[in-house]
C-alpha cells in the first residue's frame, strides 16, 4: 500500500510548514495512522518539543486519517478543522510520533451522514507518547463538506 | 521600550520553528501583545493559514505575554503550557496577527499566588482576526513555577 508515501507528499506540497517541521508518515494500516517529526527542528528552550509543533503534528495526523479514508471511499471533499483541545501531560524529549485510530463503525456512521447531507463532523483523538507514556492528548473536531 | 525586539529575539533563539514561521513581535504596550506571521510561510492547500500555524502563533502570544510580565516583575520562572482550546470560526486569508490582553487585576492576583506558592496557573485568551472579524479564539492554561 502506497498511501503513506502519497500522504507525505500531499502534506509537504500543500502545507509547507509540515516540511519545515520534518513531518513524515511512518505507518498506516487502515485503522491506525502514525506521523512523526524530529525533535531537533521542533525543539524549545527546554530541549523538549515545542507545544505548537506537538499540536501541528496532532492536527495533521487527524487530517491525514480523514484524507486517507475519503480517498479510499473515492470521495473528493473539503476537510476543515473546527475546534481542538490539547492536553500536555508531560514533556516530549524525543522525536515526536503521533497516532490516530479510527474504527470502522465510527467511520461508517460518519460516511453515511456525509453521503446523506454532503456534510458531516468527526471528532478524532490523537495521542503522542514519550518513552512509552502518554504525553499529549489531542481531540480535534473536523468538518467534511462537498 | 525595547521589550518587543527582545522578545522576538528570544522566540527565534529558543524556538526555531517560530523563525521558520516568520513570527515577529509587532506591538507591546504593557497590557496588549501582538505577534504576527506572514501567510506565505504558513499557508495550506486552500491558500489560507494552516490551523497548526494559527495555534502556534496563539500559544506563543500567550507565552510571550507571560514572559514579558515575569521579566517586568524580575522573576525568573519556568512557563509551561498545560492545556489549550482553539476554535476556528473562519479561515484566515491574510498575514496572521494574534493579540493577547492581560489586565492588571488578573496579573496581580496571579503574581500574588506565584509569590506565595512558587507556582501559579493563568488562563490567557488570544484572538486572531481576519478582515476585522474574529477568526480564531484560543484559550491556553499556562503554569508558571520556580
Amino acid at each position: 500500500m502506497d498511501s503513506a508515501a502519497t500522504l507525505e507528499r500531499t502534506l509537504h506540497d500543500e502545507i509547507p510548514l509540515s516540511q519545515a517541521m520534518g513531518v513524515s508518515v511512518t505507518d498506516y494500516d487502515g485503522t491506525s495512522l502514525k506521523l512523526s517529526a524530529p525533535l531537533a527542528t521542533n525543539i524549545n528552550h527546554k530541549s523538549t518539543a515545542f507545544g505548537g509543533s506537538l499540536y501541528s503534528l496532532a492536527v495533521l495526523c487527524g487530517w491525514g486519517m480523514l484524507h486517507l479514508k475519503l480517498a479510499e471511499a473515492a470521495l473528493h471533499k473539503h476537510i476543515v478543522i473546527q475546534e481542538s483541545n490539547i492536553r500536555y501531560l508531560r514533556p516530549v524529549a524525543q522525536d515526536m510520533q503521533a497516532e490516530c485510530n479510527l474504527d470502522d463503525e465510527t467511520l461508517n456512521k460518519f460516511l453515511r451522514t456525509l453521503n446523506k447531507h454532503d456534510r458531516a463532523r468527526l471528532s478524532l483523538d490523537v495521542i503522542i507518547h514519550n518513552q512509552g507514556q502518554p504525553a499529549v492528548e489531542f481531540t480535534g473536531r473536523y468538518v467534511v463538506h462537498g
